[in-house]
Order: structure tokens, then C-alpha cells, then sequence
């Protein structure tokens, strides 16, 4: 037992996605999260750039004392974790593994596409990841580079969101029978992929997945929280609170303490 | 990566219910096996022999440089798996908390029975991982102790079998709609079990959803094995290796090596 917090990080908005699942499957969780909104998207930088960006993520939630960390962030998970997992004596886990399990599972006709971000698509890791315990599976990588953006201005229901992942998505209709939404912003756009892709096609929430990860890893580690505990679930930005905030209220259907903090 | 196998320690023959699904989720594993038949049944045993026939069985599997182990016996579980922890290097784990996962995924009335050996059921161990998990779950726990002996002896679809199961579960029959396995023997009888509670009961077989947690941590460890490598299942029995083959040929529906040892 351990009533500590899960530290979750993300280049800005989109871990919220893992930590409304978080909250869901367990609920005697409390959260420390920390989303790099001011530096986001991370996908378009160097990978030197971002290693030093998620340390320095990590290193703020070392600071207050979390029981575990969740690389909440495709990119990261592809540039930074085997490094950082590496060195600090936290258990630490990133999104790319369970998505990819759940990819291979789901497939039925050994078709699957990925789309993330520039850095994510280039690192190669799902398809890597895929392919080794799976080598039969074709997998179709896309990188969609303007999603991140609409999600960081909260235009998810707009018009331009529309446009922008018809056209993003057209190479990728009709080839496969599941899509890994490999990047934490993506489910936030769910309807209007699942609405390009069609019904038929089975999305794979990457940062869901990651919550049976996490479950599992508390078991193992013997770090579960504890039920009485009252929860003060906290929430960090490097950018504006206000916007971070009106996204992290409506997604996670509650109103959430969020700071400013500079790194 | 990481070609050494994985070992896997039972009572007896019941852990091969463990290896029957470790070989289909996992093809690319090598397994070492180690049933300590001439000492089984370990449920009636004081909890210190069965600590100490563990870790001789511990001790046997690391002996031939396995790079996980998997205690595939709820008893020793109960009894052994947490101070064992404490005290080796390589990935250790059980089948009482992925069966209690299971559990608390599957049922919908919030009535849940385990049915195990007599030192499982005394040890409360599935009940209080349950409720730690969800409290409001009512679990009723029954104690088998006539089950063992009978796949022990190859006894599972015999007269004798329908009658000891049809009998042992009448107290649970009508109260719930989930039942876990908790002895990784149970799974041999599933037919009869099934067949006495109904088919509107789940049965959990704690075995089969260890091998989720196995697959999650060969991950987390970087341990996976290599698709190319040739793989040489190796079976060990403490008591007769002609009886020991017969039940692990038919269930692994393989033609396994099996060689005796005395620890």
C-alpha cells in the first residue's frame, strides 16, 4: 500500500486521455500531472531537445514524490524512456508497449496502421514493437503532424478539425482493420477518425491500454493506493492554466486544480 | 531480449495449465517446468514446509539460469510469493492477483466464489485482494481438498471425479456468477465444474490470466524472447516420469522431455 501519487506527464493536453481512464479503473489513485503545453508539440523537435524536455517532466514529478511515472506521451515514450527508465528507481512506463499489444490483438486480417506524430512515425517504435512479437502484421505508418495543434487549441469539434483528418487519413481508408491512435491528443478527435476510417475499423486508444499496464505494475510492485484516502488530484502547465483548464474540466467531467509552473 | 527461458514451478501437474497458455500467447518462450508430484498435495501442508518446499523449487529453477519465474500453484502463491520476492533478482509472480483481476472484471452481480486448497482458502488471500480492489464484492471461498488428488491421478473425467465435484460445490451453486480456479490443478476438471455450477457462471482460470502478467512484465523487462531461437521445453517431475508424461502430453498435446529429479 502506498499513497503516493502517479506522476503523469505529456507534451501538453493530451495525457489527459490516459488519466480519465486512470481515474475510472482506479479509483483510489491520486494524480500529479504535468503537461509541457508551452513547448508543445514535441513531435516536430529533435530528439536531443525532447529527451532534455521529458527529464526535466520527469525530474518535476520526482520533486513531488510520486510512486510511479507515466510517460503519457508517444513521443516520448519513443525518444526518452528506455534512457530514463534507466536511470531513476521509480517504476516508469510509456504508452507505445500496450498500444501495440492491444494493435495485435485486435487485428484480424494482420492490417494495422499507426498514426502519431513526426518524431513517433520516424522513431519507428510500433512498428518495431508490432513486428517483433507479430512479424505477419503489416503495419501502415502515418505521421499526422496538424492533429496535435487542433487539440492544443481545444478545436476539436470544428469544421477545420474535420478537413484536416479527411485529408490526413485518405491514404490510410480501406487498408486496414484497426488504427492505433498512437499519439495521447488523437482520442480527443475519436468521433471524426472513427467517422473517416468507418465503423469497421477498431481505434486503439494507446493511453487506455497503458492503464491495465499501470494496474498491473502497482500489484507487482505492491504500491496500490488506499481506498480511504481522500484524492487531491493535481494538475500542471507551463502554458496559460485557463486554457489547460477549460480542456482538462470538460474531458475529465469535473473541475480540476490546475497551476502554472516554469521549468 | 533475452533467450533464457522461464521457469515454472507447481505442486504437481497443475502448472501445466499455466504452460498450456504460456505456449499459445507466448511461442517464442522456452519453458522450464519443475512439479513437485511427490510431495503434492501442498494445500493440506503447514505454511512453513510449504515455504520451504517453494523455495527448493526456487532455488532448482534458478539453478538452470531462468530469467523469470512463475509460481504457477496457488498455494505456494499464498504462502511463499511475497517473502521469495524479497530475496531473488529475476521477476517473480504469482497467480492469485491476476486471477482476483479477473474477477472483479467479470462479475456483474458482485458475487464472486473461489475455490481452492485448504491452506488458499485459509489463507484468505483472493478475498482480500478482491476487496482491497472492491470492497462491495462478497466472495465466498470453499475449500477442495479432494480435487488435487483427483488430476494428481488422472483421474479428471472419471465417476469418481463427477461425484467429488458435484458434491464439494453444492454450497456454492445459485450464489454467484463468477467462480475462480484458484489451484492451477482445477483447470483439468473444468468440464465437470462447469457443467455443476451452470453455464451461466464464468469460471477464472487464474493460470490462463497469469499469462497477461507474464507477457506484461517480459516488457517491462526487456526480457522478450527471440523469434529464431530453436526452443527446448524442459519438463522436471520429483515423482514418476511415465505418469508425469502421460498428463503433460495430453494436456500440451506435445510430446514433452521429462526427466525426474529429488530436490
Amino acid at each position: 500500500m502506498d499513497k503516493r501519487p502517479i506522476g503523469v506527464l505529456d507534451s501538453g493536453v493530451g495525457g489527459l486521455t490516459v488519466v480519465r481512464e486512470l481515474m475510472r479503473q482506479l479509483p483510489h489513485e491520486e494524480v500529479i500531472y504535468i503537461g509541457d503545453s508551452a513547448r508543445a508539440p514535441y513531435g516536430p523537435r529533435p530528439a536531443r531537445q525532447i529527451l532534455e524536455y521529458t527529464w526535466q517532466l520527469v525530474n518535476f514529478l520526482l520533486s513531488k514524490d510520486v510512486k510511479m511515472i507515466v510517460i503519457a506521451c508517444n513521443t516520448a515514450t519513443a525518444v526518452a524512456l528506455e534512457e530514463i527508465k534507466k536511470e531513476i528507481d521509480v517504476p516508469i512506463l510509456g504508452v507505445i508497449l500496450p498500444g501495440s499489444r492491444a494493435a495485435i490483438k485486435s487485428t484480424k486480417t494482420d492490417k494495422v496502421g499507426v498514426i502519431g506524430t513526426k518524431m513517433t512515425i520516424e522513431s519507428d517504435s510500433y512498428r518495431k514493437v508490432i513486428n517483433l512479437k507479430s512479424p505477419k502484421i503489416e503495419v501502415y505508418s502515418l505521421a499526422c503532424p496538424r492533429f496535435v495543434p487542433l487539440v492544443e487549441s481545444n478545436e476539436v469539434n470544428s469544421s477545420l478539425a474535420k478537413k484536416v483528418i479527411y485529408e490526413s487519413l485518405q491514404e490510410l481508408t480501406g487498408k486496414v482493420d484497426t488504427l492505433v491512435l498512437g499519439c495521447t491528443h488523437y482520442p480527443l478527435l475519436r468521433p471524426i477518425i472513427q467517422n473517416v476510417m468507418g465503423t469497421g475499423v477498431k481505434l486503439i486508444d494507446s493511453g487506455a491500454e497503458t492503464v491495465s499496464d499501470i494496474s498491473m505494475l502497482l500489484d507487482y510492485f505492491q504500491i496500490n493506493g488506499i481506498e480511504s484516502e481522500t484524492l487531491n488530484h493535481k494538475f500542471y502547465t507551463t502554458a496559460n492554466v485557463q486554457s489547460f483548464k477549460e480542456i482538462a474540466d470538460t474531458w475529465l467531467n469535473q473541475d480540476v486544480e490546475v497551476e502554472h509552473v516554469d521549468l
